[in-house]
């Protein structure tokens, strides 16, 4: 394939089937900030695109953070006097407070529930819970489970390791024809849940397996990272690259049904902001587009003051927002292929205005030039297609004066931007226009 | 006259009807981008003013555009075969495309048709067509004419020239007490239409004539030109000239009974914008003020990118959007004497609002100057009208810091602009304002 | 007290009977523009502020004024033929208009009449009038009053006298951490009215009288002085003194019922503007904000072009807007001690506003600082409380880029200016945060 194929709305077969099935192959791994479950996360997306795997040692100062130790763990559990297993590890991954330390001992119900995390409002969903930076140990189980849990003395094991090791992300960099670039980011840290992350990784990696066939002008950078720790990681160690960040997009939430959320850069009216306007404008569907806050994900990070990139961040449901977040409810059932092959397509659409978004001169630039005498405007019996066509010349020609990028002009005429940059490409093929460098 | 009768809404005797009559005197004379009845047209304003005519030769280069052929033509008719007269140019200037090629030949009904223009909607009116840029012929008759012709065979006769000539344009420039210009434009090329040309060449005549007679702030251009090609020769010959204009408006349809459309200039926030939008307001008329698109008139000329002049459109009725445009039912029963003489109105205000919308600099800028110890300011009993002189006077000392003109300040306020002006003066007597140059 | 307990709403005890008692101590005291009144009206100030009172000799040339002569009256009366008092000043300070000339004679009704002004509209009240630059004559009474007047000779007597002295005014300077001065002026040229000037002089006093108790960052300078020729006589003697100003209000009008209403300075997005923006916003009371316009009060000098400093003025009643405006109705009826004392809370909160609103630069500007091991991030189980401060520092430190104020960030972020000044201070001590000089 070759630029002249990369359309704005790509036709792939059973695109949402393919994003659901990596999702499910992807589900069960046992992910979290660190270990071999984010390297075989990252493995398993291999098949894909070629992904580097990158690892950095635990102990690393990345600017006011630490690379933790590395957390693994084998089996967990909680067995009754009588030996029955009340929790086990083997039935979800969400069962373990993400880096537990190690334990193994018999406490009575009193002392043990305070290790215990349930959601009383949702009995029957399992909490997600972490402690990443203090160290403690935990379970996370169902409430209506804790109900049944007898005034009992319990066994309780983690075998887990949080040792020395090491960070793990992953990096797919597609070089285009400049070395200006567009990052897209999302995490890999959390495990057993659906939505959260393997939604994003999904389309992620669909996103770049596709792109790399292209000739593009922008290089992509794809990161696959844990949250926080992850970008703070690769911020530190590849300061210098940023200043080749052109725009990017932080991906969350983007399988289940609610309409687009689109959080706009700290900057507010950078390029990429006008793009998720436009392209989310033009899809028809209802969305939203919300300032910039510094809470969330990672444009945390990437929009610090220090920083403070032209990065936005596209989601259907929102953080923090819908019951469901961080608990095992958010499975395989909360996700959809369709919804998942939209939020493909959205991001599709938005690579491609990035793509074609340029500036242009008018070499004609004064009064009009003579159409048709170029045979491009048709006097008599012009039909709609070649009156849209002459329009969109003459809105090109008027407003390409080095200030408005095909976008501004889509926005400003009301044409849409294909048909805008389809023109344009003529009009240079006629010498009236010649790209801005 | 002088500058002191110079007023802002003319009280002009008859005026509609003298603005009708010029234009049922030139409503026969037979139009075209080029040729006799547009040298025919011009000679007929020298009723009014000294108009100067201008011819510039065929095949001369005007920018990316070649002055074409002169195009005359003396008869046109369509006979069956009785020798009946189908449709002959006697009865319309409109029954011949424009542009037409000499032709003489006898044609079956067939592919005479191929030659036929007619308007199935509204079966009883003639559409106006050309072909400037490409060599054809054609006629246009009403729907209804087509009906009655039978399966026959025609002679169609066309007695055309098309032929080495010139290109003919009139303008009448008005010297000022600057250089700085106002450009008014109308369009001669169209035949046989009243709202469409006429309406504005009446216009353009009548401000220009009574102009003429005051002592004027600016100079002011009135350009009468065919379409397209008019203004685009007018740019190349003179484009030295154009750093002089300050302000222009190009006019077209003011003498229907839409309600005022007001298009701006590409800049969008030019001085004569603003004027508009305030003349148009204080007018209490309904109008509408909507952006510059790069089709329409003559503003693609002035606002291409290679010149953006502050040229904005005044009109009633828009450029292709009602079923008489382009139609012999933009006869003279679809314009109105009152309509004309408000469309002149609304432009004789802005040009009185141009020629007084000065900035000027407050001679006593550190707190109040003691406007009672000059008389200019009343203590107890003092009337309604002298509250609101001192008021005006108030405002007109605060703001007048050389970032706000008159105009600036009465939209601030809410005070009329004459009265403010007006006021202005006054203060400028007792040395409390100075002009800034 | 120091700035630790400068606390943005002071809880002070019986605050509007203490504001209401000073305004009834005032009330009868005889003000005008000059005189002994006004000199003794700063005397009764000084129990709660150690006010400066300046003298401007009569003559004095301060910018396009001159210093008036000072005037004082002892009596004023008109008695009938039979020597009944029909209007006497010991009644009330309004039966004389300002500025009287001396006369003693008798005249008939008639003659007398063109000296005589009512209020037929509110026949019961007592307007209130000055004749301060063309030397006159007159009395006010209640239109009553007027209709029971026979026709008879009278006697007319004022003693007044029109002199050489001086102009009164006082001044009160709190010298701050730095010379920037917050400036707070109000008028003492009313007799006998409540709202108008005496509420505005309670809280000037009040406010100076608390604020002189704390370490301030600002220094505060309040002028109490005659309407008009009063703040252009301290412009005109500290011409110099003003570029130390760096946001100032104009008080008046702050006892009686209505909602506050807050007028813009001349520049419009000036800091007090936004500071009196927000704290309206946060009061929950209703309000209106209005542009500046160059009549009213003070602000008419502060905001001559010439100074065009940033004061705005806070006010409830609107100037020239209700019927009790400069009448005898406009007493000690018309205020209450709640209003007051908001209205002091209003300005307290402004004060305090502009004492905290700094900007800051994060010390740790790319990516976020890790606050968990600073002990300022509470993972697992924080509250409401602990997230609500959480919250704050990220926007705080997400923002705090020199380019931000405090009072930005609560606006952008919807946090209560108080949260965001202590956490601001809180991030400082762990220095992560440090002021802009």
């Amino acid at each position: 394939m070759g630029t002249a194929n990369f359309s704005r709305a790509p036709n792939l077969n059973n695109l949402g089937d393919t994003l659901y099935q990596l999702i499910e192959e992807l589900y069960p791994v046992r992910r979290s900030l660190t270990g071999h479950g984010n390297r075989k996360t990252l493995n398993l997306l291999n098949q894909y695109i070629p992904i580097e795997l990158n690892e950095v040692k635990t102990g690393t100062q990345v600017f006011d953070w630490t690379i933790p130790k590395e957390w693994n763990v084998n089996t967990a559990y909680i067995k009754d006097s009588k030996g029955n297993l009340v929790v086990s590890l083997q039935d979800s991954s969400l069962h373990i407070v993400g880096y537990s330390v190690p334990i193994h001992q018999t406490i009575p119900l009193d002392e043990l529930k305070k290790h215990l995390f349930t959601l009383p409002d949702y009995p029957e969903w399992i909490p997600y819970r972490t402690s990443y930076y203090q160290e403690n140990w935990g379970f996370c189980l169902s409430h209506n489970q804790l109900l049944q849990m007898q005034d009992d003395i319990y066994e309780v094991c983690i075998d887990s390791s949080l040792e020395e090791g090491s960070l793990t992300y992953g990096e797919y960099y597609i070089q285009g024809q400049t070395l200006d670039e567009v990052l897209i980011s999302c995490n890999i840290c959390h495990p057993c849940m659906a939505d959260e992350n393997l939604s994003a990784i999904a389309v992620c990696t669909l996103l770049a397996k596709h792109l790399s066939s292209f000739s593009l002008r922008y290089s992509y950078r794809f990161l696959f990272t844990p949250a926080t720790i992850g970008p703070i990681t690769w911020l530190a160690l590849n300061e210098k690259q940023t200043s080749h960040i052109k725009h990017g997009l932080v991906l969350t939430f983007l399988g289940d049904t609610k309409p687009f959320t689109y959080k706009k850069t700290r900057r507010g009216n950078a390029e990429i902001d006008r793009v998720l306007a436009h392209v989310l404008q033009e899809s028809e569907k209802s969305y939203q587009i919300i300032d910039f806050f510094p809470y969330g994900y990672d444009e945390r990070q990437f929009c610090s003051p220090g920083f403070n990139l032209a990065v936005g961040s596209l989601m259907r449901s929102q953080h923090g927002t819908f019951p469901e977040y961080h608990t095992s409810a958010d499975n395989l059932d909360f996700i959809k292929p369709d919804n998942l092959a939209e939020s493909f397509s959205i991001c599709w659409a938005a690579i491609h205005t990035l793509e074609n978004n340029r500036y242009y001169l008018n070499q004609c630039p004064k009064c009009e030039p003579q159409l048709g005498k170029r045979g491009l405007y048709q006097g008599l019996g012009s039909d709609g297609n070649q009156r849209a066509k002459e329009m969109a010349m003459l809105w090109i020609l008027n407003f390409s004066d080095g200030e408005h990028s095909l976008l501004d002009i889509s926005n400003k005429s009301g044409i849409e931007f294909d048909t805008i940059q389809r023109v344009a490409r003529l009009l240079c093929e006629y010498n009236l226009l010649r790209e801005v460098e």
